[in-house]
C-alpha cells in the first residue's frame, strides 16, 4: 500500500472507532437516566451528582489505563463524559470565586466538567450565601496554596455557615522557562525567586549546567528582567510570559509536582465513602496548656493520620482558637468514627465539615 | 430486584461501558499516532491538525446521533477526544485575544478542545505577529458580532499580513430572564433593550402575555432596574445576572438562535476541502461607478453564493476601498476557482485569505 492508501485505511478505522464510541457514550447516558428514574421513584428530591461514585470511576480509569494517552488525559475525558451524562438528568449550577478565567473557575471545571453552569461571584462570602440559598448546588473556593499558605477567609466562613465540604480539587501551578531568546543554548543567566530556582534545580543541572542562577524577589520581577536582557531567561508561571511576550523555551521544568493550590467544593450533601477519603473537622478546646495535644490523642489511639491542622481566632475571646483539621478516612469508617466521638466529648465546639473523596485528578 | 440491586447492576453495566470506552479512546489515539508516523516519514514538517478532517468527523457524529445525549454535546465530547489525540502527537499553541475568560478564549477552546495550550495576548495585532513569528501555530480573533457588526481591526490586519484563515467559530450569546423574584407568576414588567425584547417576543407572548414590556438603553441598564424593583424582570446575557445576584427565571428565551459572535482562526495552513466550506477573499477595484457590481458578476455567472461583503478604506487613497467577501465553497472547487480567476484579472489587488470548513459546532 502506498501512503495515501494507508492513510485512507486508518481513517476508515478511526471512523469505525468513532461510531462505536458514540454508541457507547449514548448507552452510558441511557444507563445514567435509568439510575435517575430509580432514584426519583424512591425520593423526588434525590441527588444525582455522587462525588464518591465519580471519584471511584476516575480511579478505575487511571488504574486500568494502558496508553498511549496519559492516564490524566483519559480521566479528563471521562470527567467530561460523566458531566454530559449528569447534565442530561439535571444541570448543576456551580458558583466560583470570579472573575471568569481565574484558577477557581479552572478548579470548578476540573471537578465538574464543562457541562455544568458556572456562576462567577465576587467574594467567598457570596459563594457561601448562594449555595446556602440554593441558587447553586455547589460552590468552589480556594483554601490553600502550597507557596502562599492557607486562605483564611474560606475557613472563617465555615464558622457561620451550615455548609458541608463535598470535595477537594487541586491545581498544579507549573514553572516555565521564559526568554527573549529562541534557543536554550543562548541562555547564560536564569532569574527567578530562590524557591522556584530550588524547585527546578534538577532540570537546570541537566539542561543549563553553565548558566548563572540569580535569585530575585519574585518571579514577576524575574520575567521583567529576562524581557529586557539578551542571553537571559526567567522561571515563572504560565501567565507571566504572556504579558512580556517571551518565548517559552521549556515547560513544566519543576523537579517535583509540588506547587499546588487546593480548593474545596462546598454544598449541602453528605457524601458517602469512596474508599479513599478525607474528613475535615472544626473544633475548639478549653484554653489550657496541653489542651490541644490531649484533644488530638484519640486520632493517634485509633491509628488515624492527620494531614493538616490550621488554627484561627474564634472571634469569641482573646485567646480562644478554633482548629480546622484534615484526617485520612471517612467519618463512617469504624476507627475514625470512634476517634471523632471521643474528640467531640472533650471539645467546646465540634463539627464534622465533611467527608469527601481525595482529589483524583 | 429491589432498587439497590437494580442500581448495583446498572453501575456494573456502566463500569463495563467505561472499560470499553477507554479501550476505544486509546485505540483511536494509536491510530492517530500511526497517521502521524506515515505523514512524518513523507514530510518532516507535516501538519497534524487538519481542520477539514475534524469538521468531517464532527458532522458525521452529529448526523448519526440517536441520543439521549444532544448532538451538540456528543460533538463536544468528540472535539475533546480529538484534541487529546492530537496533543499526543504535537501540542498546539493557540493565541487568543485576552484576558482569560473572554468569549475569544471560549471560541478557541470550542475550536481546538482543552488539550491545546492557549496564550492570552493583549491585541489583535499581537496575535497576528505571534502567529506570523511561529510562536503559536494558530490565533483566534473576533470578526463579527450579529448585534454590534464587524470588528474592523481584524479585517484591517489582513492587509499587512500574509496569514490565512483556516477556520471559523461561532458562539451563540443567549438571553436569560433575570429577576429578584423567584416565580415567573410574580413578573409584571420586563425591561430590556428594544432589540432583545423583539428577539424574545414569541417567548414573552407565550409565558408572560400580561407583563408590560419596557425598552431601555441597554440590557445592563435593564438588569440594574430589575435588581431594584419587585415584580420586575430583565432580559440580558448570562454575565449580567451574576453581577446583581438575580435569579434566572428562564434561560435561552430568544425565539431564534440569531445572536452570535463569529471568530476566525488564523494560521499559515492551506486547508483542504471538507465538503462544506467557505472562502474569504480580499480585493480592491478601480474607483469607478459600477466597478464593484461588474467585479462581482463572475460569482453570479458561476452560481456562487456570497454570504457577506464588507468594505474598508485601503489607506492608500481617499476614495480607495478594499473589500472582504465571503462566498460558499472551497477555492479548489471548479466553479469557484473559475470565478476567482476572472475576478483576479480585473482587480487592482486580490488575495484569497483562505478556504475553511463552515463552523460545525
Amino acid at each position: 500500500m502506498n501512503d495515501d492508501a494507508k492513510l485512507k485505511s486508518i481513517r476508515q478505522r478511526i471512523d469505525e472507532i468513532d461510531s462505536q464510541l458514540q454508541a457507547l457514550i449514548n448507552e452510558r447516558a441511557e444507563a445514567a437516566q435509568e439510575v435517575a428514574r430509580i432514584k426519583l421513584s424512591a425520593n423526588p428530591e434525590a441527588e444525582f451528582y455522587r462525588p464518591e461514585r465519580e471519584a471511584e470511576v476516575l480511579r478505575k480509569v487511571k488504574a486500568r489505563n494502558q496508553g498511549p494517552l496519559e492516564s490524566e488525559e483519559v480521566a479528563r475525558l471521562f470527567r467530561e463524559i460523566m458531566s454530559a451524562c449528569l447534565a442530561l438528568e439535571k444541570p448543576l449550577n456551580v458558583a466560583f470565586l470570579g472573575p471568569d478565567g481565574t484558577f477557581t473557575q479552572a478548579a470548578a471545571l476540573k471537578q465538574f466538567g464543562h457541562s455544568v453552569r458556572t456562576h462567577s461571584l465576587n467574594s467567598i462570602g457570596d459563594i457561601f450565601r448562594d449555595v446556602e440559598a440554593g441558587a447553586c448546588q455547589y460552590g468552589v473556593v480556594p483554601v490553600e496554596n502550597s507557596t502562599e499558605g492557607v486562605i483564611s477567609h474560606t475557613l472563617d466562613s465555615f464558622l457561620n455557615s451550615p455548609l458541608l465540604i463535598s470535595g477537594e480539587v487541586t491545581l498544579r501551578i507549573n514553572h516555565q522557562l521564559l526568554s527573549k531568546e529562541k534557543e536554550l543554548a543562548a541562555i547564560q543567566k536564569v532569574y527567578s525567586h530562590a524557591q522556584s530556582l530550588a524547585q527546578c534545580r534538577g532540570w537546570l543541572d541537566r539542561h543549563l549546567p553553565n548558566a548563572e542562577r540569580i535569585a530575585v524577589n519574585s518571579n514577576a520581577e524575574a520575567t521583567g528582567l529576562a524581557a529586557q536582557q539578551s542571553g537571559c531567561a526567567a522561571i515563572a508561571g504560565d501567565a507571566a510570559g504572556e504579558i512580556y511576550q517571551l518565548n517559552q523555551l521549556a515547560s513544566n521544568i519543576e523537579d517535583e509536582p509540588g506547587n499546588t493550590t487546593r480548593f474545596l467544593v462546598i454544598g449541602k450533601q453528605d457524601v458517602a465513602a469512596s474508599g479513599r477519603d478525607k474528613t475535615t473537622i472544626l473544633f475548639s478546646t478549653h484554653n489550657k496548656a496541653g489542651g490541644l495535644h490531649e484533644m488530638l490523642s484519640p486520632f493517634a489511639e485509633h491509628g488515624i493520620s492527620m494531614t493538616r491542622i490550621e488554627s484561627r481566632p474564634s472571634r469569641r475571646g482573646r485567646w480562644d482558637y478554633v482548629f480546622f483539621i484534615d484526617v485520612e478516612g471517612h467519618k463512617d469508617d469504624h476507627n475514625l468514627s470512634q476517634a471523632l466521638k471521643k474528640i467531640e466529648q472533650s471539645a467546646t465546639q465540634f463539627r464534622v465539615l465533611g467527608s469527601y473523596p481525595k482529589a483524583v485528578l
